[in-house]
C-alpha cells in the first residue's frame, strides 16, 4: 500500500481535478489516495457551493478512496495556517508516503529551495524583509524582495535565472500555497514526499467553457449567473454533473456569500472596532475600516470593495466576514494552533480501498478517528472546540438552503460518511 | 402651559390613537402633549413597520406636540423596565405635569392601590408570593394570587368586590402596564398625576376593518398579508395613512419579524448556551431550550413556538431573540439600570408647541437635549453606550429596508427631527 494525500476543496469536483488527481497517481505510483477536503466554508473566506458530503461523495465517485475533512479553523485559514492544519492532519494520519499539489512554478526543487529559507529564516533574509516592510511595501512584496535578496547573496555573481524567477513564483497563488505545504512538511519533520504538478494556468483560469478544463471560479461564476446546469457537462466528469445536478434537485445547492449578505452586514453593524478587532487578522486599525464600511454598505460585494486595498487583500476581508459569521476569534484561532492544529481525523465519505486507509490508520495514526460524532468524546477542550465549530459551521451553512428539511437539524448528527462499495 | 405625558409605539398611529390622545387631553385639560415613542424595535420584541422618524411624523401631524425617543434598551424591555424607563424619561424632563394611559380597567383608584402593594411589597404579599411561586405557579399567577391573599387579609370579611376584580385586572396586559407606571411614578417619588382611559377591548382587538378603530396589530396583521393599503383608511387618521403610503413608495416599509428571519436564527445558532444565558431574561436553563430550537427550527415562527411553554411567554421570547440581533446583553441593562436609567431627551419631532416644551425643559430638565446625535457629547459612559445601542439599532433595522439608499447610512447621524411649523 503506497498512499497519496492531497489537499482539495473540489468546490465543485471537475475535470481539472480528474486530471490533478490521476497525474498524482501517475508521478507517485501510488496504490491509494486521501483527501483533506475544507467543510462549508473555504480558505477563499466564502461558503461552499454544495455541502461536505456531497463534495465527498461526488470525490469518491470521481476515485479518490477516502475524504477527511480539514476542521473549519484551518479550512477558513490563511495560506500559512491552511497549509499547516492540511499537512499536519496528513502527517498524523501515519499512512501518507506522497502529497502532490499543483503551482503554477511546477518544480519541487525551487520551491523546496525557497521553503527552506522561510522556514530557517536566517538573520540576512530577516533584516532584508525588516527593512522592505519599514519601507512600506505590503508583506507579500516584501518578502519576495528579500528571497531576491537573499537568493543572489549566496549565489554572489548577480543576477541569475533562479533569482529572476523568484518574484513570479512568489507572484502566483499556488506556488505560495505550495511553499507553505513544504514549510509545514519541515515543521513537523514529515518524510511524507512532496511531488508538485504544474498547472496549466491559461486552461484552468478560463472564464468560457470552450475547453474540457475549466476552474472551478469560472463554474461558478456560470452558476451564479442562472446559466444552465447542462453547459457544465463538458468541464465535469459526468458523475460528479450528475451529483451536482441531484443537489441543484434536492434543494441544498447552489449556496452562494450572497445568501448570507444580510446576516454577515447585521453582524459587523452589532459590534463596536474593540468587537471587530477580536477577529483573525484584524489589526493596525482595519476594525475601524471595517466598521465604517459595515455601516456605509448594504450589500456584500460594495461591503468587501469598501473594506480592501493594496494592504488588505479581498481574500483576507471575505475570511474575516466569514470568522465574523461563524464567530471565530483570534484567541481560539492561536489556541488551536498552539495546541498543535487539527485533533481528530473525521471521514466524509471513502470506498473499500478507504476503507483499508482507516484501518491502518487505527494503529499508525497519532489522532483519533471520527466515524458518527455522537460516538466520539474529545479528548479535551481544544478538540471539542474544533469540533463544536465544524458542528456550528455547518448549522449557519444549512440555513441557505432552501430544502428547509436540511436546515432544521444539525447535520453533522445525522449525516454518515459516504460509502462506495467498490 | 399644562404639559400631558403619553407612552406610546404607534406602530402605526390609528384611529384607537387619535381617540386615546383626544380624551387624555379632554380628561386632564392638558395644553400641551408630549409622547414618549419606542424607537425601530418595540416592546412586544418586534421590529416596527416604519422607522421612528417617520412614526413620529404621524404623530406630529395627528396632534401630539412633541415626540421623544425611549432609548432602545428600555423599549425593547420587560413591562416593569419599559415603565421605568418611559416614566422616568417623562419625570426627568421636568415639565410634565400628568400622564394618561389606556387600561382594560380604567379606574384609576384601584390600580393605584395594587401598585402600592407591589411597590411596598409587604412581608404577608411577600410570604404568600414566594409561596405560589415554590407550588411552581408561574410567576404572574403566583403574583395575582397573592395580591388576591392580601387585599382578603386587609378587608378581612372575606372575598369582596374589589378582591374578585384582582385576578382579571392582572390578566390583561394593559392593566399590568398601567400598574407598572403607577409603580415608577412612586420609585420616584413623581408629582406627575396618572390618569387612566378604559381601553373598549372589543373594537381593540377586532380583526376585521368593520369598526373605525382596529387594534394595530389586526393593522399591522393586514399588512402581512399584503392586503391592500386602501383597506385601511378607515381605521386610520387621514394624514396618518398618507404617511404610510409615502414610507411604502419609497420603499421603507413594511418591515416585519421574518426580515430578520436568517440573520436572528444564525445569531442564535453562532453561540453556545453559555453565551445564550448573556441575555436578558434567560436564566434557569432556557438558554438550552433556546440552543435546541435554534438548531431544529428554521423559520423565525417555529422558533418561537418551539420555545414558548406555560412558563415562557412569546413576548419574552421574541424580546430575547431581539436582543441577541441587537446584541444587547443582560450585564449592559443593569448597567443602565443601575445607572438611572434613560440618560438623554431625543426629539423625534415636534410642532410650534413642542419647542415651547422643549425650550421649557432646557431649565428644568435633568438630562441633556439631544437635536443632532454629532453634536451631543455623553456625560458618561452609560450615556454613551445607551445612544450607541440606539443607533445600532437604526443601523441593523435599516438593513431590512428595501430602499438601500437608507441602509447605506447610519441614519441616526442624517436625520434631523421632523418639525411641523403649525
Amino acid at each position: 500500500m503506497k498512499v497519496l494525500g492531497l489537499i482539495t476543496e473540489y468546490n465543485p469536483f471537475h475535470n481539472g481535478h480528474l486530471y490533478h488527481l490521476n497525474k498524482s497517481i501517475e508521478i507517485t505510483g501510488a496504490t491509494h489516495t486521501v483527501a483533506v477536503m475544507s467543510g462549508n466554508f473555504l480558505q477563499r473566506g466564502e461558503p461552499a457551493l454544495v455541502h461536505k458530503w456531497q463534495r465527498a461523495k461526488m470525490a469518491i465517485e470521481c476515485g479518490v478512496d477516502l475524504v477527511i475533512e480539514l476542521p473549519t479553523a484551518y479550512a477558513c485559514a490563511t495560506a500559512e495556517l491552511f497549509a499547516f492544519g492540511s499537512i499536519n492532519l496528513l502527517h498524523n494520519l501515519g499512512v501518507i508516503d506522497c502529497i502532490a499539489f499543483g503551482s503554477e512554478y511546477g518544480k519541487i526543487s525551487t520551491l523546496e529551495m525557497i521553503a527552506d529559507i522561510l522556514f530557517k529564516s536566517p538573520l540576512s533574509f530577516e533584516n532584508s524583509l525588516k527593512s522592505y516592510l519599514k519601507e512600506g511595501l505590503p508583506f507579500p512584496a516584501a518578502r519576495s524582495k528579500a528571497l531576491i535578496d537573499f537568493y543572489k547573496f549566496c549565489h554572489s555573481n548577480g543576477c541569475d535565472e533562479e533569482s529572476m524567477n523568484i518574484e513570479s513564483i512568489m507572484n502566483n497563488p499556488n506556488n505560495i500555497l505550495s511553499i507553505e505545504y513544504l514549510k509545514a512538511l519541515k515543521r513537523l519533520g514529515s518524510t511524507i514526499l512532496p511531488y508538485t504538478i504544474p498547472r496549466v494556468k491559461a486552461a484552468y483560469h478560463s472564464k468560457n467553457m470552450t475547453s474540457d478544463i475549466s476552474s472551478a471560479t469560472a463554474i461558478r461564476e456560470h452558476l451564479k449567473m442562472r446559466k444552465p446546469l447542462e453547459d457544465l457537462r463538458k468541464v465535469m466528469p459526468s458523475v460528479s454533473h450528475k451529483l451536482l445536478k441531484e443537489a441543484y434537485e434536492a434543494g441544498i445547492a447552489p449556496v452562494f456569500k450572497e445568501d448570507f449578505e444580510h446576516t454577515i452586514l447585521t453582524i459587523l453593524r452589532r459590534e463596536n472596532s474593540v468587537g471587530l478587532a477580536e477577529y483573525f487578522d484584524v489589526n493596525e486599525g482595519l476594525e475601524n475600516r471595517i466598521y465604517e464600511c459595515s455601516h456605509h454598505c448594504s450589500s456584500i460585494e460594495s461591503l468587501y470593495n469598501c473594506i480592501k486595498s493594496k494592504r488588505y487583500t479581498l481574500t483576507r476581508i471575505q475570511r474575516i466576514c466569514m470568522h465574523a459569521l461563524l464567530n471565530l476569534k483570534k484567541k481560539d484561532l492561536l489556541r488551536f494552533n498552539h495546541e498543535g492544529g487539527p485533533q481528530y481525523i473525521r471521514a466524509l465519505g471513502f470506498n473499500n480501498k478507504g476503507r483499508e486507509i482507516l484501518k491502518s490508520c487505527k494503529s499508525k495514526s497519532k489522532l483519533p478517528i471520527i466515524n458518527k460524532i455522537n460516538q466520539y468524546i474529545p479528548s479535551d477542550e481544544t478538540a471539542k472546540e474544533l469540533l463544536e465549530l465544524d458542528i456550528r459551521a455547518t448549522n449557519i451553512y444549512t440555513l441557505a438552503l432552501k430544502n428547509h428539511f436540511f436546515s432544521s437539524k444539525p447535520l453533522d448528527y445525522y449525516q454518515s460518511p459516504y460509502y462506495a462499495r467498490k
